[in-house]
């Protein structure tokens, strides 16, 4: 038989007859190496553990600390997952399945009866029988004829075998899993014995093909890892995540809700969301009027042209929405951004260099066509409302705007109790500058200014080549959302091109003409993302002044002290406090743990006492004791807790 | 020769010889009609009163104090203006000229120098001369290729000499005055001599054909009398007319601009007007949380599906803006209305009868296809931000609800200080009930119960047949602009239509389902016809809540008294007053002048002497004297003021 040449990791180098095994050759190193090992990486792509190996190459060993192994994993307890489910479903069809560093899943449609996460114990079952059995697990290259035969009658899995073979010519690979055989081209471990440490997680539809016009499939979620510890910490890390998912809370909450029938990626704020973010704006309009900026209102909607002479019609025309023929040659776009309006703003007088820095601000609704599989919640959507402002300068005040603006962004983190973020300057990329706009001095001379604002006012900064707008170097300010993702909180970015594109101007103290150079800001993102984001961090517990109902007043009776509710309700709301009187036909217990639900900041119970004494018994959310204070006192400090936008 | 018979407005018939004109008839009835008469008006067409009548007809002899009389007055001042102008600027073109109630207007283009209202003394002068020698008028009808031959080199008159001669059979009317010839087929009068009391009013650019993409024109505006009375009275309504329209203000005071270039009917907010429409914003979402409303926040986006359910893509299409094929089948489109929001809103629950009235309000923006010749300033626009409300009602509710609804909205106009306006009670048209939602009953008992509710609170009201929407009866408050328009300025709608529509209900105290009726009302209209409406009433002389400076503190000298200046705006600024300080490098009689020509509510002189004893010398606008407070008490008189909403 051949010789194959097999390359180490250490160079090292060492014949072996053709057709020898990964699992043969770790055997032939440490029988530890062996036991650790589910599969090999030959010249970079995973090979089965049991797979003969043909050719020369290089290979690694894939043992089970390696971050490939958890996917290996997790596609045989996928396997395993759809035979469970193809034994106790038999006429079930299957959509795709999948794994990846966050667990694994299956698509499922069984239209007589659709599996849910009632079922999931029982699923969960039948998949510990396979486990036991220890079924071995073998790869198989089918014709695309014989693929199609073993997948007849099931609608999905046939597409997907058409699929399969037009990708490789017209072969098809399957993995055996003892009698049961099922599409997949993942590596698989040996035999269904591996997968001891797994559980399955949740249902939820998923659109045939993410499109929301297939028919809607069931997705059985799951994980799976090599020990029980890593299983129990992901638990945990799970339930954390979904403890602050802005998606969960918002339902919880009934703050906002996207419905993809009447309009993917476009939120409805219900009353208590729309209160919050009612709030947000104010409060925001509010600091930046105090912080010199001139608030405006500019239209969702320009003439096409004005994206064309910015320069985004050429550069993030995938991100825009299609523009709409007016008739007379007029095209309408629905903005991606506001810079254009505020330009307009600027271009509408003659500017004096008295006026500059001069500040144009917005919550400036813009659209962007994100594609419906990135859609989330409030965090990726396709309408969204930006806390937007464009300062305009002269050269000369770029370095001390950007650090005022970097001390406002802070006050307002500080008043939000934001405290885990990061600063990221973004520059081009300098291996491929012809992706920017062209003016190498402008670049360095606003990269370097950006740096040493950040070095003056002794700030941490991490630097991202390649990472900046295409008209210019930016500072971002970066966090994470509940699953893990990086998002943009805030950013400052130096812009010298659309000025001169719009052909901006002001009068200098010489009397000449002067360009002006733009900083485009944004202090808290957008309303949509800022929301999500807050949800997140609060977990749903709003500072008092943010939350849509502040106040909770529950009679012990309401025929008795129904009337002293009232009067505090209406003191409260004259005060500008939101307070409600839970007067329904429930148990006094019931409306406190609800209140408590909710997340209301302050749960008032008043009995004969604090009606006889004009007082009021105070539970603070999160708290298990009552204090008794006047009303009055409670006035004053709620009245303090809102002043001083409080967590506590 | 053939004789004609003609017949009298009192019925009497007389035989005429064929050819006879108005003059001779109208003489051949008595002196002082033929002085008075200036046209006759044949089988209902005007004529001149020098063309002879060639066929039987009813004759109505047009004199001075018919309304047609001014018009035919104006076309020949339009004339004399025309030749006037041929006269001093031989190598003018022109375009449309027109008389209408307004006064009359002659489109000019006079490349090597525009006429502009410099020049209209000259013109006038001109057109004097031209009156003095009464030069005969007459009418003539030409050829097609003889009226191409006279209008040779002018680019306009040769297409509307082609229009002219696509409509009438290849021939063309001119009018004759003196030498000068021009195409115009309106009667006129019989010599230039009788257009002694006219005048010319202003110049301003008219785009040819009214489209933005062709060729700017001079449009000359004039007006003409039968006596001075009248254009005396004329000159002081049309005064008084220009000193109230918003357009004028909104520039004087920089609210705000459109620019059809960037889009037509989209309105830029300066900040100035920014503030105006925030604050009439946050007074307005806050005026309906205390009356029990529950605002949201709903995309401006909505699956186009959302408007054929509706009924509006059927019955409203040419008004809404083109749908946006987002792929995947998805037509978005721009909403025309809130009323699918809100219903989606609605629906996002099980509702239950203890939740009604159920009230949705919100700031919602809308897009709406105007044509571009309405379009005007803030009044007409494309896109609009409405202060709308959807209230959910069972049956026997809608009285009580509709009283609530009037009730706040007596209460905002009492606010705003507004007193001119009148009700209607708009129902379908009896003869025409085909073009309306088909259920009779409906219609009998909504009409009715909207008419008990206006004769229960005794407020007068017209009402008006067929003026109700397509889904049923509605009150509308009605005032008029200042160009004498008349405007909605709030409305109330039932509709039983769309809770069927979109299949609406809520649990009845039965524990059945029910349901719903529809109210859509809006308090003050959109932010936009607002704004217009409150900048005209107020003629810019905003109230000190509404103004967008409130106060402009003038220190007599920057160096001494500059400090105290900044400490009195920081001690506004911090109770919320909008306050600025004029430290320009001016003389403080020009500050003083120009903080009232800005209509700024209080003017603060700060000296020596108020400086010294903590004082200020306090100018409100619109008097002549100034009186002094101690700061403390100006804060108290302003906050008073504020908290009042006063005009005072």
């Amino acid at each position: 038989m051949a010789e194959i040449k097999i390359t180490f990791p250490d160079g090292a180098i060492k014949s072996f007859e053709a057709g020898i095994t990964t699992e043969e050759i770790a055997k032939s190193i440490s029988v530890s190496l062996a036991k650790k090992a589910v599969a090999g990486k030959l010249n970079g792509e995973l090979v089965d553990y049991k797979a003969p190996l043909m050719t020369d190459g290089k290979l690694e060993i894939v043992t089970k600390d390696a971050p490939e192994a958890l996917v290996v994993l997790r596609h045989t307890a996928s396997q395993i997952l759809a035979n469970a489910l193809h034994q106790l479903y038999p006429d079930m069809h299957f959509g795709v399945g999948e794994a990846n560093e966050d667990g694994f899943f299956f698509d499922t449609d069984n239209p007589a009866q659709q599996v849910s996460s009632d079922d999931l114990a029982t699923v969960e079952a039948k998949m510990r029988e396979l486990v036991k059995a220890n079924l071995p697990i073998k790869r198989e290259v089918l014709s695309k004829a014989d693929a199609l035969a073993l997948v007849e009658g099931d609608p999905y899995q046939t597409q997907l075998v058409e699929a399969a073979a037009a990708k490789n010519e017209n072969q098809v690979v399957v993995y055996h899993q003892g009698d049961f055989v099922d599409l997949s081209d993942g590596v698989q471990m040996s035999a269904t014995g591996a997968v001891k440490i797994f559980k399955l997680l949740s249902v939820a539809g998923a659109y045939w093909e993410g499109k929301s016009s297939n028919p809607m499939l069931q997705r059985v979620y799951g994980t799976a890892f090599f020990d029980q510890a890593s299983l129990d910490a992901d638990d945990v890390r799970r339930q954390e995540a979904h403890d602050r998912d802005h998606r969960v809370i918002g339902n919880d909450l009934d703050l906002f809700f996207v419905d993809p029938k009447v309009g993917a990626g476009l939120p409805y704020w219900m009353p208590n969301g729309a209160t919050i973010r009612r709030t947000i704006e104010r409060y925001i309009i509010d600091k930046e009027l105090e912080h010199g900026y001139e608030h405006v209102y500019t239209p969702v909607l320009m003439n096409l042209d004005a994206y064309k002479t910015s320069g985004h019609w050429d550069h993030y025309r995938e991100d825009m929405f299609p523009p709409m023929d007016m008739g007379d040659g007029e095209l309408l776009e629905l903005r991606p951004m506001n810079c254009p309006s505020h330009i307009q703003v600027y271009k509408h007088h003659i500017r004096s260099y008295r006026e500059l820095p001069l500040r144009i601000a917005e919550l400036g609704m813009m659209h962007r066509y994100e594609k419906s599989g990135a859609l989330s919640g409030l965090q990726r959507v396709r309408e969204m409302t930006l806390n937007d402002g464009h300062t305009f300068v002269a050269p000369d005040q770029i370095q001390d705007e950007f650090k005022k603006i970097l001390n406002l962004m802070v006050e307002v983190y500080a008043d939000f109790d934001i405290k885990d973020y990061s600063f990221r300057l973004s520059y081009r990329d300098p291996e491929n500058t012809e992706k920017y706009y062209a003016d190498d001095q402008m670049w360095e001379k606003a990269q370097t200014m950006l740096k040493g604002a950040m070095d003056d006012l002794g700030l941490d900064y991490v630097e991202a080549e390649g990472e900046a707008a295409f008209y210019g170097p930016k500072l971002d300010v970066q966090t994470k959302t509940a699953l893990g993702n990086e998002e943009t909180l805030s950013t400052i970015q130096l812009d010298f091109m659309l000025p001169e594109r719009f052909d901006l101007h002001y009068v200098g103290a010489d009397g000449e003409e002067h360009r002006p150079v733009m900083i485009h800001r944004g202090l808290v993102s957008t309303m949509e993302r800022f929301t999500a984001y807050l949800t997140e961090i609060y977990k749903g517990a709003f500072p008092t002044w943010l939350a849509p109902h502040q106040v909770s007043i529950i009679p012990v009776s309401d025929d008795h002290q129904g009337d002293y509710a009232q009067s505090l309700r209406k003191q409260f709301a004259a005060a500008g406090i939101r307070a409600t009187v839970d007067d329904r036909n429930e148990k006094m217990n019931f409306k406190i743990r609800d209140a408590q639900t909710h997340k209301i900041p302050y749960t008032l119970v008043v009995g004969e006492k604090e009606k006889a004494d004009e007082s009021v018994s105070v539970r603070r959310y999160g708290q298990d004791n009552s204090v008794s204070q006047s009303r009055q006192d409670f006035l004053s400090t709620i009245l303090d807790d809102l002043a001083s936008y409080s967590r506590e």
